[in-house]
C-alpha cells in the first residue's frame, strides 16, 4: 500500500514537472517552437517518460486548457457569491477568464493559428477539448442558474452555450488587442454588457422571445 | 502605339491567366498546398515570369480577394436598387457576400488558419487587405446611406466598419458550416436582422444612443 502510494506520488510529481514546463515553453515560446523534446529537457525526464504521461504535445495544450479553466473557476466562484444580477454574474464569468488568460496574450496568436481550424484538435469546440469546455459552459451555468433574472426557461437553457460561443469571439477579439492591459476589449465587454442589460426586459415579448430563441439554438449549433 | 497597345494586352492576359490558375489551384488544393510553382504550370508560364507578375502567393490571396469583392458588388448593386429598409439592405449585402464565396467553402478552413494571425498579409484587417477590404466596407457604406433609416448621424457614420467586422464574424461561422448549402449560417443571419430590426428604433434612446455608439466605435477599433 505504502509502496504504491509512494509511486503514484512519484508519478504526479513527474507528470506535473512535465506539464508546468510545457506551460512555461508555451508562455516563452509559442505553441510552434515548442516541442516535447524541449519539453523532457525543461522538466529533466527523457522524452520516452514525456510521451508516456502526454501522447503528444497537444495533449499538453489540452491539459493547459483545463489548468486555465480551474484558475478561472475558483475565481469567479469567489465573486459569484456575492452578486444576484444576471448582467453582474455574466460580467465576473467574462472578466475571469480574460484574466486566467493574461500570461498567454503575448503567445495568444501562435496558439490561435493552431486551433482555429474546425478539425484542429486543439480547436476550443472539439471533442477533445471537451473537459476545459465544459467547465466553462459550468460556470456560464451556474451564472445564470443562479441569477435573478425573468428570462423564458427555454432562453435561459441555451444561454450558457451561447454565452461560451461569445466568450469564444470576445477572447478572439483579445487576442488582437494591442493596448495597454487590453482595455479596449475590457471598455467593449463593457458595453456591450450595458447594451444586454437594456435588451433582457424585451426578450418575454412575443416577437422577441421566439427569435431569440432562435439565434441562441444556432449559436450553439456552431459546434455541430 | 499600336505595338504598345498589343503588349499591354499580352501582358494583361498572361496576368489574367496566372490569376486563374491561381484561382483554381487554391479551390482544388486549398492554401497550404498550392505553390508559385504550381500556379506557373497550370498557367502555362515560367516560374520567373509568375512571379514578376505576383511577387509572392499571398499577392494572388489578395488579387482573389479583390475578385470575390468585384462580383459581391456586381451582385449587390443590382439588389440594392430595389430596396429602401435599412435591414433589407444589410441582407442583401450579408448574403450576396457569403454567395461570392460560395465556390471556397470547402477550402476555407485552410485559408483561415493561414489568415488568422492579426500579422498575417492575408488577415482581412491587415493593411495588406485594403483594397478588398475598402469595397467591402463601401458597400455597407452604400446600404446604410441609401437607406430610409432614422439612426443618429454618429452610429450611422459608425456602423458600416463595424459591419464588414460583423460580416468577417459571420464569414468565420460560415467556415464552420458542415450545414448542406450553409444553411444553418444564413439562419442564423436571419435571426439576427430580425432582432436587430426589432433593436434599431431604441437606438435614438439617450442611453442607447451612447452606448450603441461606443460598442461600434470599439468594434471598429478592431483593425487598429
Amino acid at each position: 500500500m505504502f509502496e504504491n502510494d509512494a509511486l503514484e506520488s512519484k508519478s504526479a510529481r513527474t507528470r506535473a514537472r512535465i506539464s508546468a514546463a510545457a506551460i512555461e515553453s508555451f508562455i516563452e515560446r509559442g505553441y510552434a517552437d515548442t516541442t516535447m523534446r524541449l519539453i523532457a529537457e525543461k522538466a529533466e525526464v527523457s522524452v520516452g517518460n514525456a510521451y508516456y504521461y502526454f501522447p503528444s504535445k497537444n495533449h499538453l495544450v489540452q491539459d493547459l486548457y483545463v489548468r486555465v479553466q480551474q484558475e478561472h473557476a475558483a475565481t469567479a466562484h469567489g465573486l459569484l457569491a456575492e452578486h444576484r444580477a444576471l448582467v453582474d454574474r455574466l460580467r465576473i464569468v467574462f472578466e475571469t477568464g480574460l484574466a486566467a488568460l493574461v500570461p498567454y496574450q503575448r503567445s495568444a496568436p501562435g496558439f490561435l493559428a493552431a486551433m482555429i481550424a474546425p478539425d484542429s484538435p486543439i480547436n476550443p469546440l472539439s471533442a477533445e477539448s471537451a473537459p476545459a469546455r465544459d467547465m466553462t459552459v459550468g460556470l456560464f451555468r451556474e451564472a445564470v442558474e443562479g441569477a435573478q433574472h425573468r428570462l423564458p426557461t427555454d432562453v435561459a437553457d441555451l444561454l450558457p452555450e451561447a454565452l461560451f460561443v461569445s466568450y469564444l469571439g470576445l477572447v478572439l477579439r483579445w487576442t488582437y488587442d494591442g493596448s495597454p492591459d487590453q482595455e479596449k476589449t475590457s471598455r467593449m465587454l463593457d458595453a456591450g454588457l450595458r447594451l444586454l442589460a437594456i435588451a433582457l426586459p424585451f426578450v418575454r415579448m412575443p416577437g422577441v422571445h421566439s427569435t431569440t430563441r432562435e439565434l441562441l439554438r444556432l449559436v450553439t449549433e456552431v459546434r455541430s
